[in-house]
């Protein structure tokens, strides 16, 4: 087995080697024994084969009467046969057949008398009208291949046929250790500095959803000697060690000392971005994996290299995740050194089904819940086109894209309620939003990438929104324009407004820290213009070029005092409870292109901006004017 | 709300009713506070905010210096900057930003001197390389909406978002009461008349499934208070209930009468075979359903009466289960009065999805296990023809039935034993497996509804196994013969011979009591075969009409007592440990049509039958000859 430091091998090379040095210490799928009443779902070890029959007596199969079939031959309509009260027994259906009977007659074919006999008027062939043994299942019977999934009726049939125990393939017990001097557990108010521990439990609820059994030690030190402990213990109670190493640079060699001493580090560095810093070590018969602590990286080792050694004993193929073809809406660029993952928005817009790549970057984990596919770039590509069509595999499924409203746009917080209210109303239909400011709403219209938009362009000559941008963006008229709300736009303060900012132009006061939208976005584009009106040097406002993508993200920077001030709405200064100077009433509406106007997501998203219950909840988040929203825009 | 006694009301109206019911009455969905690690895999009951911003405090993005803005200003290539030792502090990636801070500069961008002074190039703008506060969620975002399912990257993001407890739909807890004086728990060597308790471990594995949870009380003997106070405890510990009656006539009168006392029965009977007499009861908010006592019953009734109101509480839609078209290979008769669910086996051959009825016996659990389907027949519908296209609701995934070889013919237990290998060496193929005979085998062939088939038809005249039938029923030679085994068949005993049967003529003996196989089978036609040559008159033979479908259950028969010959394999006694006399070494062999012979499956199973490890099982069952399995026969 070579051993090699800080390598850069290929995902596919590593995996494989992986594999195969573990197989050559034992590492495989294990069986157990478990009761048949807990094994629905598990996969079988072994054939199963029935130790009795079912049934496993004679029953009767009709209300009747159960006799010797010899004593009925010869009985015809016109010779009908008298049986005594002793040949004959009086059943219902699933009696026990009586000792002796090997024949019943129905009891609408007899008759019988006061003085206990009874008349029959055919013969009885032998063993008609009786459930034999074994009708359903029959002992040495296959029950059940091995390597098959256990249904509920399965669990029936094994019982019925006397079987209680069955060996099936163990769950492998993966053992998650967390470490880190910054690392706390899980709380609502952690200190400057602090990092929640929320690895653990991603992970573990990954391993658990692909058939493992996790278990979550205590969060170690960044202490040699107790890590080392650790991971010997966790070596000792599990098949599988995940030792999730902390975010900061250089932790991970720490890690593979640790690995490399109780055992060997067969790769430290793997050829994929984000996980570069995994470390593949094995102890005994059992990997030991390094995985770095951003969340992302480690989201993509556990599901790159963990994944397959559970599958491989757990027994179930793949990586499951299918494959679909997509075309991209921005480009992808990539290094030539590693394979990428990029996590992606997928949408489909018309038959189109389309791509977007999200924030790469390897701490943000809401990346992972806003993604329904991921895009691999592979090693020694530099990436991808706009307009290129690539592979995507899917995170969600096909039934769930087809039916999600794509909004591409200018950020407000209502979105994320629309969404809510419509999902909530008719769970058939989902919201998929981005945020890319009012221009990038005008822009995914235009080619064919959304089914609406937020929009709040100010047209500086006229004062009027949004009317002349739509003239000259879609001069066929062919998008819609919606009303949506009017919100308050201003200045997002800090509170009790410490630096006594009292008009639009204090922004640029000496000792004032500005915090800026990005560009392209319709407050950025009222901030350009108020700056200008007002004569303000943009490079004199420190802060400026310091941007933002939502007003949420604009008020919770001023909120943490790293700002004294921002433009945006007037919702988000109330989240955080920050003062607000009110500047304007800007239309926010809504863009929704003819090609979309027909779906059911553009109709359920049409329905909820009518009812009562937007109107409540929007009126409860402040800043925002309601009249009659739904309402088309002649322009 | 009426109450109708014996109703024969039909599924889609009881169902409606039943749900309209139950809400008035204030049934529906209900939601739990959880921890989020427990989450995964639950529904969101409300839409889910940050509370705290993460990353909830600033960062170094990189590894350098951190300083404050301003004093960089003005510095350029030729007049760079210096700054005091006060002026910066070292930090890693990840590293807290000092107090005071508000940018970063790269090491690689900056000289520090022996004094710790640094030198700087460039002027830094504001908040350059920090990683700031809510890059990845901001408080007061929404991380999901209400109605979706959690993942694990979402608890990762609600942790981090400083939410540690979410509401989240409820599990509907599902009491399941079995009840009989004949039921018994399930054990290895029930006594006859016993029925062994396996319903509740089937109908709880169902219902867990459908994400609810199961609470399986113990079994309840035929008394009414006794029946009366589990059904009072159940009501009271849980959301809803299963009476599940035994299986013998009027049992469910009795359930009715509970259910009655103390809540209300609003149907008795629904217009649905198997499960008729379903008892929709309703006690306070909750559904008490009486639930047929045979398993097949059950299993209906549950899925289609119980599903939805599961589905209903857990907020999941539908009944699952796609349904496809495929194509009868056999009639099926239905009642006008029912709607009927048949299980059903599919099998693709060529591009066709072929669809073979199974038994209909309700107490016939392992059909449950056999099926990839149901077929539903309406209520007022007759039933359908060989080769009517049907609707068939899907239980295996279609990619299984692609890959599933459809063996359709003649009995031997080898044929699982080979499904089993070929499924244990390659787990991308299934076999599925019909027993009808060997003269069953050349129809589906004919028919091109099978891709293989044992077979093994004496020609009496030559004594030849299968040639001739091959030549007169495939005269275009577009079915391949393949070499099996050859095979002892002979006289199935009692264990010890006490009939002291000799030879076959004995079977005719006044005192024997014989087992026979079906009509078409080829060990049917041999025993014929032999009665002729040996002049018996088969209408003498006792039991000659009692028909079995496999050498496995007429050795069950003898097993039991109930039979004292019957002619089958040596392998079938064996499995009993029961004598066998000897008659003749028969081929048997598989048919493969040319249409399916280069199926994967065809490929798997032909690899299988030359292997050593199929020799090696193959003689451990006994009786058995194995001379080039695989092998092509010339007819």
């Amino acid at each position: 087995m070579e051993f090699e430091y800080l390598t850069n091998v290929s995902l596919e090379k590593a995996n494989r080697e992986y594999l195969k040095a573990l197989t050559d210490n034992g590492f495989g799928p294990e069986s157990e024994r478990i009761r048949v009443q807990n094994a629905c779902g598990r996969m079988t070890a072994d054939a199963v084969y029935a130790k009795i029959s079912a049934p496993h007596y004679e029953s009767s199969a009709m209300d009747g009467i159960a006799i010797k079939a010899g004593d009925s031959f010869g009985a015809t309509e016109t010779t009908p046969v008298t049986l005594s009260g002793k040949q004959y027994t009086v059943v219902d259906t699933g009696d026990l057949l009586p000792e002796g009977c090997d024949a019943v007659i129905m009891v609408e074919e007899i008759v019988r008398h006061d003085d206990g006999t009874v008349k029959i008027f055919a013969p009885a062939a032998p063993w008609q009208h009786i459930r034999q043994i074994g009708e359903d299942i029959c002992a040495g019977e296959m029950i059940l291949p091995a390597h098959v999934k256990v249904t509920p009726a399965s669990i029936g049939a094994m019982i019925a046929g006397g079987v209680l125990e069955i060996e099936v393939v163990k769950k492998p017990k993966v053992g998650i250790i967390p470490s880190g001097d910054e690392i706390v557990a899980p709380c609502t108010d952690p200190l400057p500095g602090e990092i929640q521990e929320f690895n653990s439990s991603i992970f573990s609820a990954m391993v658990e959803e692909w058939g493992a059994e996790a278990v979550v030690y205590s969060i170690v030190p960044d202490k040699y000697g107790m890590i080392k402990s650790a991971v010997l213990k966790a070596a000792e109670e599990c098949d599988m060690v995940i030792l999730n190493a902390g975010s900061s640079a250089g932790r991970e060699d720490y890690s593979a000392k640790v690995i490399g001493e109780i055992g060997e580090v067969l790769y430290h560095g793997v050829a994929i971005k984000p996980g570069k810093p995994a470390i593949l070590g094995i102890c005994g018969k059992k990997p030991v994996l390094g995985v770095p602590g951003y969340p992302v990286s480690g989201i993509i080792v556990i599901e790159e290299i963990l994944r397959p050694l559970i599958g491989y004993c757990t027994e179930k193929a793949g990586n499951g995740g299918t494959e679909v073809e997509a075309v991209l809406t921005r480009p992808v660029i990539s290094g030539l050194k590693y394979q990428e993952f990029v996590r992606a928005r997928l949408g489909y817009v018309g038959n189109k089904l389309i791509v977007t790549p999200l924030n790469r970057g390897a701490g943000v984990v809401s990346s992972f819940v806003k993604a329904d596919g991921i895009l691999e770039v592979p090693q020694g590509c530099e990436g991808y086109r706009t307009g290129d069509s690539v592979k995507v595999k899917l995170l969600a499924s096909e039934e769930k894209l087809r039916s999600t409203l794509v909004v591409v746009g200018s950020h407000d917080p209502l979105l994320d309620e629309i969404g809510n209210m419509m999902h909530t109303n008719d769970r058939s239909v989902y919201m998929s939003s981005m945020h890319v400011g009012s221009m990038g709403a005008i822009m995914a219209m235009r080619r064919g990438e959304a089914h609406a938009g937020g929009c709040h362009l100010l047209d500086t000559e006229t004062g009027e929104y949004n009317l002349s941008y739509m003239r000259k963006h879609f001069p066929n008229r062919d998008v819609k324009l919606v009303r949506c709300v009017g919100r308050r736009q201003g200045l997002i303060l800090q509170k009790g407004n410490p630096m006594e900012i009292t008009c639009f132009e204090d922004i640029a006061g000496e000792n004032i820290r500005y915090v800026n939208r990005q560009k392209g976005s319709g407050t950025r584009i009222l901030t350009d213009y108020l700056c200008k009106q007002y004569k303000l040097d943009v490079k004199k406002i420190y802060g400026y070029d310091r941007e933002e993508m939502t007003h949420t993200s604009v008020a919770a920077q001023i909120a943490s005092g790293s700002a004294d001030a921002g433009m945006g709405i007037f919702s988000a200064a109330q989240i955080y409870g920050l003062d607000f100077y009110p500047i304007c009433i800007e239309e926010y509406d809504i863009l929704i292109p003819d090609y979309a106007w027909d779906t059911p997501m553009v109709k359920a998203m049409l329905d909820t901006m009518k009812s009562d219950a937007f109107r409540e909840r929007i009126m409860a988040m402040g800043g925002y004017t309601v009249d009659n929203p739904g309402e088309l825009i002649e322009y």
